[in-house]
């Protein structure tokens, strides 16, 4: 991916011409357009586009381009996003007890791999703490055991004042409510312990283990008011045997958590994601 | 696997001395223990094992070692089975339309990688004679649209006039009644177009595409008379991303099908399987 | 992938503008641009394209599209290549001895995976003639255990009396001479029984069974006169372990020939491969 | 596995008899044989068992019986081993630049997932020092770019002082010399950032690019004095395409490495590997 420059996510009504009008507008001011994903959907109709825009020789200023092309966006009906890179998004991770997701976000994001700022780790047990001090984050208790609408409206407001844009719940224990997932629509993204829709809600891995699955999964998806049921980003699976206790299953299955919510945060933070319905486009990398 | 020789599938209570004592026996009379697997469920308090025994030094008749192994077979409270090598398991193939996991078995009969013999292709429609009829396999259709309990009765006759000892559903459109479940049981092998247990009943692909996964996969299971919940021998997945329609996920799921059906009969007819409530031990190779 | 219209392939060094000027084209004349795949090497800074294009639409007629898009694709100093769609290319597949990867082209192709025509199959020894034949397709048996260079002369005259676009070396275990690989430079495509490029040359499974390894695979490549070091379009791999012999490996690894094979063929006739030196570049589906 | 008990290698010229007579003596003082694995090398005419006795019940004691046992051992020619559980190999971890391979031990250790205990991490460079120091280990800087000799006879004084059972080199890049490698034959495990034998010795990643490979992996294995050539533990691929530079390969490749070195150390101190020659036969879990 670019290292400076922008990012143009766009979707709209399909019609001729769409990849002439997006890429002249860019080649008009002399972006150079170093990446373009496109996907249109057939059934439905609808276009959708990732640019990445080299702008170091434009003619015009980055801020007049981004202005600019409002003109042409509403001309299509478009939905678009622009993104000024670099750019690391501010990120608050939410746990309850088992650290390996955290761990792992933590790793990649020293590595450089996940272009984030972790603002905060936010739990409502104490299991992380040491984890995310140790790093220098903040963490922060919130006690959810009597009255889960109070914690949620705590976590909210520490949200906004960290001036969060991207919620991971990184085996987070506990039902986000209706409200949260309106007010952070396609912002919260949740690793699920199983290869969803296959065993749906709490304890994934003994109901794999009692059906007799022979590979087991993870999901990361989008958090929407249905329960485990929105847009889907990533998936990762692992093969077990008649050998494998559920709780063997809990340790394979840890690998594929990791593995599916650091992919899939990638792809959110580096744009590559638009949702679309119950579906999430990934313009993989 | 041997060529010639014995199989020895034995379960029982888990008790200490098992493996001493069935190895025991077979050294007792020379036989050489050429694999040794088992498996013991400690939630369930079960001992399953798999023998491949050869036979060619043993001191007393492979019917006298047979007939001997009651004793001890019966002390121990186990559940036994004796299969002598070399061996074709006698096997019937039932088809609706699609041809792929027909032509599979075939072809991997013929490259002797199923120790099978195909007694017949019975179909419900016309679709498969020529696969059958060009490989010299009688073929059989069974009109169903009107009666189906009638169409499974005259099967059934089929099944028992040429003596078949396993009936694989390659793609079978139909749902097998509760008797003939019973009849056969442990010994209808399914081969199902979804991960299960997601995507359970008819049009699976269309299923996952509009639930927006991005892993699709098939399931090789018995049948029982709890549709699409019987034991699983095995499960195959494959990739697949927002350019996918749901007919290329039928293409993309062809290949899942034919994998897991395959290595599902292989196991089977291998004797390395055991059914252990609603999963199945699998010894694999 | 589109069933009516028109396939673009281009390359040529990279410079500004250019995905909006080959766009613009195509919009200029209502053609309408159903999938546009981009890739820019930015180490050889050359400029790599493949698009869809439905021409249903279109102001002016297919070949003056065609023959008009040569003065855009000389300015910007490209090489490009135009298919007209529904398309069959006639492909001749070369076998010795083993007949599974044959028998999956033939499968695939009667199902329409593989838009191909077998023009007919080549073998230097007879063991195909009969799956070439029930299929009813010719086949030719060239003697090649005396004079290999007569023998290539021969197939080079049968591939041009047959018209062929394309050869398949489906477990041809012949060394194609220098002269051929250049007459059908980038149209011979071989599946190799190995991960390339570990175990290079002969009996590669035998040598990953002394090397102990882990995972077996088969590398579906364009032939070169470098011997199995041409362009990879696809490779797959499978699991192995102690128990594997290599007699096992060799069953093993026929499902990864048979699925690389199919894969890189399906790529190489839609159009979705260039050659980049020697890599190859692969718009995958 | 268990958590208290014995774990019994053995290998031993094959002979009939012998998991009778094996399994007698375990049977005879009353141990429970929780686990049974053993495969026959038919080639070598060798034979390799790996046992899990629970010896709460046994009737002798459990250094009586490990005693006891070298009589049948030596009577069948074998090689045996036995550990007492539970059991925390002595490891030391040595590293230079990235620290992907040691965070993912050290994180494996704390879950409890490798019984391991490490003694120190040592590098040839500062670079992981916080990383180990903040989990509160030793970090020895030896330094090796004058007299490499001088360096591994200090590592190796420092190893003899900390009883070190066990060497990860994770991501150490150094050649260990040959002495050393004699010295602790069969207890140096190395991950190798290639799928050997493919991309022998430096720059894998690079050399992989440049051969346009479609799957990159990681091996770990035995280290000998047969540079990059050691028996194979664990092998791990990962898919890559034209869009994916040598620097993107770096970062695919780094999850590989973790999670072959993982397994493999994992294999090795749970006694689940025999080497056999050039090969590791691995008993899986």
């Amino acid at each position: 991916m670019l290292q400076e420059g922008l990012i143009l996510k766009i979707d709209c009504p399909d019609q001729p011409g769409l990849v002439a009008k997006i890429a002249g507008y860019v080649a008009q001011y002399e972006g150079n357009l170093v990446e373009f994903n496109q996907f249109t959907d057939k059934e439905g109709g609808r276009f959708f586009a990732r640019l990445e825009i080299d702008t170091s020789g434009m003619t015009v200023g980055v801020e007049d381009f981004v202005t600019g092309f409002s003109v042409m966006g509403k001309a299509v009906g478009g939905k678009w996003h622009f993104r000024r890179l670099p750019y690391k998004m501010r990120t608050a991770v939410l746990v309850t007890k088992t650290d390996h997701c955290l761990n792992e976000i933590l790793w990649r994001t020293r590595l450089g791999e996940m272009p984030i700022e972790v603002t905060s780790v936010i739990g409502n047990r104490e299991d992380c703490r040491e984890v995310a001090e140790r790093e220098g984050l903040p963490f922060h208790h919130i006690e959810m055991s009597e009255d889960k609408e109070a914690g949620f409206r705590e976590i909210e407001q520490l949200l906004q004042k960290q001036d969060v844009e991207l919620v991971v719940l990184a085996r987070f224990m506990q039902i986000v409510p209706q409200w949260m997932c309106e007010t952070y629509e396609g912002r919260i993204i949740n690793i699920h312990h199983s290869f969803l829709p296959a065993f749906i809600g709490a304890n994934p891995y003994r109901k794999a283990f009692e059906r007799g699955v022979k590979l087991i999964g993870a999901t990361c998806h989008y958090v929407t008011g249905d329960l485990d049921a929105g847009p889907i980003i990533e998936q990762e699976v692992a093969r077990v045997q008649h050998t494998h206790s559920a709780h063997d299953m809990v340790r394979l299955g840890r690998d594929c958590e990791r593995s599916a919510l650091a992919k899939g945060i990638r792809y959110h933070v580096q744009d590559r994601t638009i949702i679309h319905g119950r579906r999430a486009i990934v313009f993989g990398d």
